[in-house]
């Protein structure tokens, strides 16, 4: 693991020459790699919680607010659990080398889509220090060098977090600019790692908007921007409203904070009567505040319900607030969801095959659901093993990004002398 | 085919609507669609020829060069050709809706990996006026909105084409803003659509480097760009020498001006003395300039060779002229194409499934072949049916780009109640 006392520039270079070598690196080699990395993880908690708590002291001094201080403090059980992640990365199939097509053309020629490591990948991320185990050991398994772009503000824990993995390198004789760590040099640093074209091959943001928005001013590498989530529960007319209000509770009650939670309940006209009265007050027995539509606050059983605005049809609340809205079509209800969503995760409840496939078609969504909650998108959720993010751009990954998503693909074409007539 | 009489903002918004209706659209339909177009293209071949000739006069006029008037320039055969291409992409398989992965999970919930068009993509493009037809083709048929910014220089002629597109669709009763053709803005148009965030879902633009440096400073959708391509061949010690000379020479002189033409060939030390006399004799005698390393200009039996440059090395020459060192090793001749290569295609001559191995694993290129020629890496020559350009970046599509390539995913996820824990 390199710390950075040269510049962004020379650190991305070191990072281009590791990744053409780790390319290469066999799969036991790496994962040697990790399985030593969580022992030391598990064996350095003492030093990793020391660090920790000097960040954490810092922060509150600094006036960091609960939310941050939360997000940036580790615990034994945290320590525990970022030692398992690695384990079960390194479980994982390795998909360098994966063959994706394989096809033989005519002429005898052999084409295979192969799976192959992007290259380098910038990761900038804000105060959680579990970014860079996880991040570091994504992209080691995927073949990846790896920029790390931490906080200033966790920066004693990633120093010590940092200086962990490129011992856990060095033991399994991996290049040490396979993991590089940034730190402390502020907006101006996040500019030059975004600038690297021709060395950084993607950067990927994990934070807040605000990170979001000063990487896009700035960024000439490619980026892969994970959207916020507002999402969606559709009841449709002939839905099992059992089945439904389970499902609308869970996406939104289970983990609110969370981008593929609920924020929008549409209920079809036919079935808002029986279901809305029941449902709302769960919900608001959960803590739940509500909003609605006009035919929502004015259907009998419903109240109390406030106006929904504009605002709130297009708002991920990241909290226990839900928009309620009654629509007359399946039509209707995807005319919303495409118009309002973010296109993360939407849900349909309905026992009809044909009204589950034209909202699947139609709904311009990262996932699609069908009588089952959005809080399923997710890489471990859907069997992927882990994740590094969740994409709601269209190009190259949508949805979780995994070890696959990691990669590029290269087409190796093997001949016996063709030549072009 | 909508024409622009509006702005660029209310083309897009159009183009948008009609994408949702077209990502529903049956293959049957777009098929007829395509079909008819085919019919048409045939049927006005005079009236298309007319148009042409006023362009081209006009560009004669305006003092265009002989290379920009040729490819301005619609014979019948060129006419008969995008006909014949049209009725190809007809015949291909519909990407939308296949399914590129599907499993189960252990709650019972069945994820599918489905591909789903893009939306809206834009094409710029400079004099060809078949691209108007090659780009509506591939676009429809694979349930996208495409929005043409062709070059004003034809102007006329892209007129027509687009006329009989809009038939075409009206015939099939698809949506009139499925296809629409921007014409005579200049740079601020350009500007106007690469910055229609939320709208436009990918930009392609199709032509030389200034076009696409012109759409890098002002882009803030995604693009996807092609960059050039220095193709390199390499000799490995163990080469057959006939079949190596064979390959340099298709490679270099089959077809020059294409990116996937090669502009250096590396030959290991121990058969240059072998090789290099005929062969570059041979390549000369087709018309080749050689420049080369100190070691193949001191080459007995080399002779005539010029002096290769830096800038010879990272060259693509688009013409009859090719660069030639010696290496004394195939991780030095690796080196040399990924430090000097543009990702493009490289070729290793071996018959050593090792050494073969070592080259496609480690030269980071969209496409690497082992015994044949470069000319390959192309969408009809792949098998893919037809192309929009060829990819060099590493994210989303790689190679040629074919009709899946104009495709995203969505995660389509069944189930039966299920909800998070």
């Amino acid at each position: 693991m390199a710390t950075a006392t040269r510049s962004v520039h020379e650190v991305c270079v070191a990072a281009k020459a590791a990744s053409h070598l780790l390319a290469r690196a066999e799969r036991a080699v790496k994962d040697a790699s990790l399985r030593d990395l969580a022992d030391r993880l598990e064996a350095s908690a003492g030093e990793i919680l020391d660090a920790n708590a000097a960040d954490v002291e810092a922060g509150r001094e600094e006036g960091l607010t609960e939310a941050l201080i939360d997000r940036l403090t580790l615990t034994e059980a945290r320590v525990a659990e970022m030692a398992k992640g690695v384990r079960e990365i390194a479980e994982l199939e390795d998909p360098v080398g994966e063959i994706a097509e394989d096809w033989t053309l005519p002429n005898g020629l052999r084409v295979q889509k192969q799976r192959a490591p992007l290259g380098v990948v910038g990761i900038v991320y804000e105060a959680r220090p579990n970014v860079t185990i996880d991040a570091a050991a994504l992209c080691l398994k995927s073949g990846n060098a790896v920029v790390l772009r931490g906080s200033s503000a966790a920066e004693t824990s990633n120093g010590v977090l940092a200086a962990l993995v490129g011992a856990s390198l060095a033991q399994a004789g991996l290049p040490e600019a396979s993991v590089s760590l940034l730190s402390g040099g502020g907006r101006e640093q996040l500019g030059e790692l975004a600038t690297q074209e021709g060395l950084v091959d993607l950067i990927i943001p994990r934070g807040g908007e605000g990170l979001k928005m000063a990487l896009k001013a700035v960024a000439k590498v490619p980026v892969m921007y994970a959207a916020a989530g507002n999402c969606h529960v559709y009841v449709h007319e002939d839905a099992d409203l059992e089945m439904a209000a389970r499902i609308a509770y869970n996406a939104k009650v289970q983990r609110p904070g969370v981008c593929n939670a609920a924020e929008t309940l549409l209920v079809h006209e036919s079935v808002a009567a029986e279901l809305l009265p029941g449902l709302l007050d769960e919900l608001r027995s959960a803590g739940v505040e509500l909003v609605g539509d006009e035919r929502v606050r004015e259907h009998p059983g419903a109240a109390p319900v406030g106006e929904a605005t504009e605002e709130d049809w297009v708002t991920e609340y990241h909290g226990l607030k839900m928009a309620v809205g009654v629509v007359d079509s399946l039509e209707q209800a995807i005319e919303h969801v495409n118009r309002h969503g973010t296109g993360h995760s939407d849900a349909i409840v309905t026992a009809s095959d044909e009204a589950a496939e034209e909202f699947t078609d139609s709904v311009d969504s990262a996932a699609v659901y069908v009588n089952a909650s959005t809080r399923f998108t997710d890489g471990y959720e859907f069997g992927m093993g882990a994740e590094i993010g969740n994409s709601t751009q269209k190009l190259h990954a949508r949805g979780p990004i995994g070890l696959r998503e990691l990669t590029s693909t290269k087409y190796v074409v093997r001949g016996s002398g063709q030549i072009r007539e």
